[in-house]
């Protein structure tokens, strides 16, 4: 066994998720970083059990080989997941605890809001788990709560800047800019308004040089408040902060302003977090942010308003993996959790290097992505692995009897209601019919000319029948290999033949890493390649308004971006309602808006909701702390 | 020198104080926490700089002797500040670093807001520091934004709670809170159901054997969504958030209503972590936070929404106190926030108990009480000494020439502008007549038995002769000993005459600590007595419904609990504009409110602002990241 890695016992019937997770001593994080490889002096310990890994990491071992990128990808899931975290974890395990491999996991941390809504906490199930668990789900070590500040001081920064401007002449704006020194008459810019200043072409350092024009140029960013894109955050489920009309105290003097707040993870700076390869990087995509436009149209960003700088303080640990362990002692990257709808649905690009770096050559990184593979691989591969250079060795695509079943035509499957029966007795044929999903995503995968093992993640109701059935199909339609696998009751130990068919994939002698699409397509032209390629539409339909955005962003030099399409992850189209091989239908693009400091055109298709809700019982009914012990209990 | 107390070199003419920061060598934690006698399994660290100190230590020493406790209070400041932080700190740099006494310095934590507004950062300043100060100064261990998250989940709660109510039938409302199993029939309360269910008398733990009526009463807590006074909150000065309709989404379903956000640190939970004694009392204190009325006039509780385990879940870290130290290598805790007026104003008890144990019997914690000390004193002991069980053993009163001059009739004193010349020559007449106001803080600091010592806080400007009227004027007024001090340029020598005057202090005889009002008084008793034996007032005047409110309490058994008034910080009166030793002068009280989790009532007296704004030019407009070293500039 490699590093920390250890084989564990798993006992049936499985027990809760916070016993197991509790039920297994864990390894001081210093140890497991250690036996990874990060030196002490790159390792920042948040208590014994969670640490942050320096960049620094990647400096250190920029000319060693990177190990093989595995990427864990799905179908289109029903609402209750087909355990792709669980899988991820779990191939991990059998990878280091059970293969002898060098291995690191790399996953999203999870929003608050869930956890103490509906879901309930999540760090993989079963006897595949990242710990400590509770830890995992709360405040980590402050990511989100640093992209929480961020986002609301930027926010902030804006609506005051108007009121500001609203009530002030140039001259006095000026004068409170940059103040004048009353000894000598001299005044200075502020160390964050130069970049404002040589966006505008003024290029002098000394404030007293700027002539009037320059002067109500630099001083009036003259927002218009109808254009203002960017909304508060908080982490929290909560559905009446979704549409509100602020600045009615007295004291802002009538300038209302309907807003919304988003869930924490949807603000651009997480998906802003997933995607910088650097803290300079981070800065200047800070700064990018375009949050408005002036009454001339044009874009106002964060650097207009001198806050990047801010930001970039309030982000700089953030950008610092999180180090934690799974059950088997595989190290663990936690690190951004951005919507795979609005974002990249996938963990940080810097965790993925730094992972691929410290496994070395003959290690394996396995990093999950989000949704169904049309939305996490395909934003995997054309906004991660194009930014932060790194290439997948294997595909991993799961499936579930569960979800193939409703694909085939099952009724409908929710949370918190009995499961229909079709779902717990043998069904072939409806596995067969549902395979039609499965197969697109086969299909799909090999797009990008990597291999592609499928995995059929296994329920205790499903049939040996219906498992070789879906094995069977997937090798039929070109998979490298297709395993089931038993994870979630027995650890690594039930993904070694998963574990076995990665391995083996890695020596497939045709891997030939390519794009779907090119940056130097127009915009449109990708949006319809995704479409018509990854989801199989006919074509796309675009909203006039939209198609005017498109060519708004092109013709201001944002073309040669990447797009994020937002969409549902129930169905390959953007109706969810379209299960299995959706044919014959047209991807309609409502909205498109431009997130540059993220580094992607986004593209709406459907309504996407941006603020959950809590039900009527949710999940904190049962989480409570044991006073004595200072232990969490209940949050599964 | 004691521990890793240690004697520094200051420089002169003193640098910015990010300079001086960043150009002393700062000290392993671990190393600090070792000196002070925190044992390794009592420490949890967050990176090399700060860490968190379990309160096991007090478990640990709780036979051992406290420590002397100092109170570090002021007079009625300008709006620069007369250095009450700094002082604290170089007071305990002299203790420690100059005359070899075990010592701990308690300072509260500060908000982000204004550190990106119009304040900077603020620890200590000049050679009296806590450092790392860009670790103090943002997100520090994450305690702020974790009361952000318990704030805003509890609020989340309220408005879906009563959304869910208002769609619902009993039985359905009853059918989702426990969910019946299909398989046996039966239902399970969640943990956290229970508290509502014994409020109303229901001891059953079956939900299968409650009454239709009984089903009413638990699933309805019929919230008056018109008293509902609990606000959301963010840690930034987003004054657009003051005032706002919320629920205009569809989603709501026509459920609008008004309501507001505060900064984070004027939370009722940021009150309860400064009082809270231990996890169990910060469960009970979670649970007992009113929220709002029903409409038959039934406080409700976060108990009764279910939700107080998970706001304990959120809090359990941030109860720890926060290790730094300063530039002189004094262990320093810095825990909590709380505002003065609607709040205590001071750091957390268990703080000063951990400090008074680690310190021992010839030991010195140091600790600041927030405004002048008719507010944080008054409020240090009538909150925090009668909660946490701790006596001071000296008031030090900070006073300095230039606010004696402003209450002596200078003209005002603010930020941005040129201070005018009054207070930048002698004027010792001025000074004499100014002492007025410090008079009666020696006065009111006398009335708790406690010896009172008068620390001048040295200015550049001062003259000696301005000085010395101070001290002369002081030991008449009955100070045990009045001293002049210079730590601001010199570190800890600078204060060494005070740290001889604190330690004769503890020496003197006549020590009878006392309160100035008990418990068994009546609301509005205990607020007259604070008004005319602290603020100097002749007598208070309480709106109708003030009064009404203050019945109403007593009514429902909240008649016990001390007292807390919000007023403001620039005058003995409720008046900010009557400076000096106003006379004949009526306390308004306008409103008050019950603040149950931080176990006060609380009467506000003129207007308080619990959302600060932007100003023109934010201090965000220097800060920045050196994106090659990762260090932070511009803070300050």
């Amino acid at each position: 066994m490699v590093g920390t890695a250890r084989k564990i016992t798993p006992t049936k019937p499985v027990p809760s998720d916070i016993e197991i997770a509790q039920s297994v001593s864990i390894q001081p994080i210093t140890k497991v970083a250690q036996a990874a490889g990060i030196l002490p002096e790159e390792l920042i310990t948040y208590g014994t059990t969670k640490a942050k890994v320096s960049l620094k990491v990647r400096d250190r071992l920029k000319s060693s080989p990177d190990g093989h990128l595995v990427i864990v990808a799905g179908i289109n899931p029903t609402s209750l997941g087909e355990g792709k975290s669980t899988t991820t974890i779990g191939l991990s395990q059998a990878l280091g605890a059970h293969l002898d491999k060098n291995v690191f996991t790399c996953i999203r941390q999870p929003s608050q809001g869930p956890t103490f809504g509906i879901k309930g906490g999540a760090a993989g199930g079963g006897w595949s788990q990242v710990i400590p668990m509770d830890d995992f789900n709360l405040h980590l070590t402050g990511d989100i709560h640093a992209i929480s500040a961020a986002n609301n001081l930027l926010a902030a920064a804006i609506d005051t800047r108007v009121l500001h401007e609203r009530n002030q002449t140039d001259e006095a704006l000026f004068g409170r800019l940059c103040p004048l020194n009353p000894k000598d008459g001299s005044r200075r810019f502020g160390r964050n308004m130069f970049g404002r200043l040589r966006k505008l072409g003024i290029t002098t350092n000394d404030p007293n040089q700027l002539n009037p024009e320059e002067i109500s140029k630099f001083v009036r960013l003259d927002i218009n408040p109808d254009t203002i894109q960017w909304n508060r955050v908080v982490d929290v489920n909560d559905r009446y902060l979704r549409s509100m009309t602020i600045g009615k105290s007295p004291t802002e003097k009538g300038y209302l302003r309907d807003t919304s707040f988003d869930i924490t993870v949807a603000s651009e700076i997480m998906a802003i977090l997933a995607l910088a390869t650097s803290l300079k990087d981070l800065r200047d995509r800070l700064g990018r942010i375009v949050v408005a436009e002036s009454r001339s149209g044009d874009l106002i960003t964060a650097e207009d308003l001198g806050v990047a700088g801010a930001l970039t303080v309030l982000m700089k640990d953030a950008l610092m993996p999180n180090l934690l362990q799974s059950l088997e002692g595989t190290p663990t990257f936690v690190h951004a959790g951005p919507f795979a709808n609005l974002a990249s649905g996938n963990s940080s690009v810097v965790a993925d290097q730094l992972a691929l770096k410290l496994v070395g050559s003959d290690g394996f990184a396995v990093t999950e992505a989000g949704f169904g593979s049309e939305i996490g691989l395909e934003k995997f591969v054309h906004l991660k692995c194009r930014l932060g250079g790194v290439k997948p060795s294997v595909i991993v695509l799961i499936a579930t009897v569960r979800a193939l079943k409703m694909h085939g035509g099952g009724p409908p499957v929710a949370a918190g209601v009995p499961l229909p029966s079709v779902y717990t007795e043998e069904n072939v044929e409806l596995v067969q019919k549902g395979f039609a999903n499965l197969k697109r995503h086969i299909e799909h995968a090999k797009l990008y000319g990597v291999p592609v093992v499928v995995c059929c993640n296994r329920f205790h109701s499903d049939s040996e029948r219906e498992l070789e059935c879906i094995v069977r199909l997937s090798k039929e339609a070109g998979a490298f290999d297709a395993v089931v696998s038993n994870h979630w009751e027995e650890g690594g130990k039930g993904a070694i033949d998963l574990g076995n068919a990665v391995i083996n994939a890695t020596t497939a002698p045709d891997k030939n890493f390519q794009f779907v699409y090119n940056d130097n397509e127009s915009l449109r032209k990708k949006i319809e390649t995704i479409a018509t390629k990854v989801y199989g539409a006919d074509g796309i339909e675009i909203s006039e308004q939209a198609a005017e955005r498109l060519d708004m962003y092109e013709r201001k030099g944002f073309g040669q971006m990447p797009v994020c399409i937002a969409k549902t992850q129930y169905s390959l189209s953007a109706d969810a309602s379209l299960k299995g091989a959706p044919q014959g239908f047209v991807l309609p693009v409502r909205e498109v808006r431009l997130s540059a400091g993220a580094g992607f055109v986004l593209a709406i298709c459907g309504s996407i909701q941006t603020m959950p809700g809590l039900p009527t019982r949710p999940s904190y009914y049962d989480v409570d702390v044991d006073t004595e012990t200072g232990r969490v209990i209940g949050l599964m």
